[in-house]
This record gives C-alpha cells, structure tokens and sequence, in this order.
C-alpha cells in the first residue's frame, strides 16, 4: 500500500469546514469524492488540520492510501481535474507509510487577517476580519509575547473531550501591510478555534489599553469566559504544516 | 431634485451585471432596492458603464434623484447598511443637475487581472484569468501600442444596434506583478466586451508570436471574427471614471 500525500489549498467560504459531515458541503468531502473517481473505490484520507467552516488553507496536508500505480504527480493532475475551483492540489508526493499528516506534523502555521478600511471593501468579505478603527500594533505585539512558550490555552478556545490544554507556541508576530493588520502565528498544534479567539481577545485588550499582564492572567486563569471573543472565520488561513 | 452620486464597488461574482433585469440578480437591482427602502418610493438609478455578468467595479459611478433632507454621507451610511455585502458605496457627493454619470464622464480606466500560477489559486478563481504559460509582456506592449488613438473598435467588441464603433484610447499597458500579468487601459468610452476580446486577441497573437502589425489588420479588417476570443469576466475591474 502506498502513501501518497498531497499539500491543498482552499476557499473555505462555502464549506462546512475540512472534516465530513452529514448534509454538508465540506473539504474532506469533495476531495474523497474525487479520489473514488479515480480509484474506483472509497478512500479516507487523513489531514494535518481540522479547519472550521470558513477558514481557508494555503498549504493543508493531507494523505490516502493507494494501490494503484499511478504516480504522485498524476493524482494532483486526476484530481485538479475533478476538484471544484475552490480546491486545488498544489503538490503531491510519496511517503513512508508511517507518515501521518497530524501526528507527524512538527509545527503548524496559521495567519490571521484583519482589514481596517473605512469602508469594507467587496472583495475581501470572506478573506478578512472588518474592524473599522485604529490598531495599536505594538500593544499588540507585547500581548503576543505573553503567549509565547508552553500554556495551558483553556482559556481561548472550545475544548474537546480528552484534550489536553497544553500547547507551545513558537512564534506570534503582528504587522500592518496597507489598511491590513496581519498576525502569523506557529505552535506545535492548535485547540479549537484557539488562533480566532487569541485574536479576539488581543483586539478586546488593546481596545481597552490593557497591559500586557492582562494576557498572562486571562491565561493563568484556564477559563474561557475570561476571554474575548472568537472572531469570524474568513480571516484565518492554515499558511503552512512543518514535518 | 437633488442629484447624489455614488461611488460604488462591487464583486460580481455572483450578478448577472450591472444592468437590471427581469429574474436575475444584478447589482442595478439591489442598489435600487436598497434605495427605495431609504427614500419610501422607487426611484431608478444612472450609471458610468454597464459591466457585464461577473465583471468587477473598484469605482462604478451611479447617481439618482432625492427630494429628502438627507446628506449625501447619511445616503452611503444607510446603503451601506442595506446593500449586500458585495456592494459597498466607497462615496457619496451632490452634483450639479446636469451631471450625468455616463454622458458627463471623460475617461474610463479598466484593469484585466490574469494569474500565471502553476495550478490555479482558488482564491482567484473569480478574480483573474487563469492561464498556465509564460507570456511575453513586451510583445504584449508592442500590440497595445497599436491600439492607442482613435479606431474603428467593430473587430474587438459585441455592437450594439445604432452605436458608433469609433473609440479612443488614451492608454493600453501590460506589466508583471509576481506571478499576476496586468493590462491597465484608459479610453473615453468601451464598446460592449470591447476590453475582453482586446485581452483575449493579443494573447492569441502572442501565443503565436504574431507581429504587432496583426493588430493594424485586425483594426482595418471591422470585423469580429478577425480577432481572438473574449476572456473570462472575472479577471475584468471597472477602476475608475474621470469626469
């Protein structure tokens, strides 16, 4: 049996999200669909990601198993032929059969954007955050630095069942490009809808002009009602899995 | 009477154009819809140019008659509370009675969008042409310089009945932007699809190495089928309209 694994990217602003669901459009899905054209038969794939409904992906990774003879470069040419526009094999290749797209994921990029325009402009509704109003980034910023490093993230998102809280991330930076405001975020792995609700949270703060501290108490206190809000899903993109 | 004008955007993706029409949903359409829930009667509105079904506008004129009290800031305000999300008044000013936003306009700037990625980016699927090739741009140049001054557009456009196939252009340039080719071209006015099969005609000749002299031919020949086909709408932006 052979490991073929392939990097996609989506729009998701017409998906129920990556995982597949009863009565629903979703990316696991249409990309499954595709696959059983070509194989003839059913395949589950694996994915490095589980995106919410919305969120969109530069570099999702996900893999199948295949009997067949076909090289990796034929699948991404099958299947780009048989995908709906919005998603779109970019690479594909061959791995070890131990290789798993979540477990043998090292590190997990996401970026988070966030448009300040006066008015909101047409193009970008489901490709960023709408916040009408200055940003203070450097506040910002100082807030990112506080979540740096191992922390119990109970607070900024929706656990699971048998999940543990703990995560590291290994980078948060935030910049203006143009009226955009850009957070790229990297950690070993993600709780849900954890980068949304650091987001809402740091916009809340620096609303407020809260300190820093603010940040390491709302963590220490493992309560997700100490929190801000989830912000909308448009403006988030899974950039990139490291191996 | 008071004569607002309006500065519009919109994604027309999902529109069958500017223009109303019976069973369909155009961008005419909702503007005017949104209209008569703010002035409590119906009232149709003027417009620059009427873009084509999935054409794209940064800066669509439009105006209409009001005998309220209202600013023109409150008629972008509540508009842009009313409109979908894919229409925005970018802004809103009284003109003089006169003022017309088709007949008192001087110059009209488009913009053709084509991606050149490897595998078509799902994020653009309506926002450019996609085409899979390098391209020439200084050939390109070469054919849009042939085009500049006043000609006989018949051979690139759909004619209406009674118009006039006479059109000048002030400007026609094509440059690189990463992996995104960009046509930028300035005319008085456009005969219908006039910009597309423009777009569609030099990437064939370009295709085909082609001298920049087929482009005089094709002119002189007035005539539709001497010239190539017209490309897709998505990759088309009605930019901006001098007066």
């Amino acid at each position: 049996m052979r490991n073929i694994v392939l990097e996609i990217a989506y729009d998701g602003s017409r998906f129920a999200g990556l995982q597949v669901q009863k009565n629903a459009v979703t990316i696991q899905g249409v990309v499954e669909s595709a696959l059983e054209k070509i194989l003839k038969r059913f395949v589950r794939i694996k994915y490095a990601g589980r995106t919410d409904a919305g969120v969109h992906a530069l570099g999702q990774v996900v893999s199948f198993s295949a009997e067949n003879a076909m090289t990796a470069e034929q699948f991404k040419r099958a299947l780009n032929s048989l995908l709906p526009l919005d998603v779109r094999v970019l690479g594909a290749t061959e791995a070890a059969p131990e290789f798993h797209p979540r477990y043998s994921a090292k590190k997990r990029w996401y970026r988070y954007i966030i448009s300040t325009s006066e008015v909101q402009v047409p193009f970008f509704r489901n490709y960023a955050f709408w916040l009408r109003r200055s940003i203070d980034i450097d506040l910002l910023n100082n807030y990112a630095v506080n979540i740096i490093g191992v922390h119990d993230f109970t607070s900024f998102a929706r656990r699971e069942p048998d999940q543990k809280p703990f995560r590291e991330i290994f980078e948060c930076r935030i910049r203006r490009r143009g009226e955009f405001v850009v957070l790229d975020i990297v950690a070993n792995s993600f709780l849900r809808k954890m980068v949304r609700a650091i987001v809402g949270t740091f916009l809340e703060l620096e609303k407020n002009s809260e300190p820093p501290e603010r940040v390491t108490e709302i963590l220490q206190a493992a309560s997700r009602s100490e929190a801000g809000k989830t912000v909308s899903p448009g403006g988030l993109y899974l950039v990139k899995v490291f191996y």
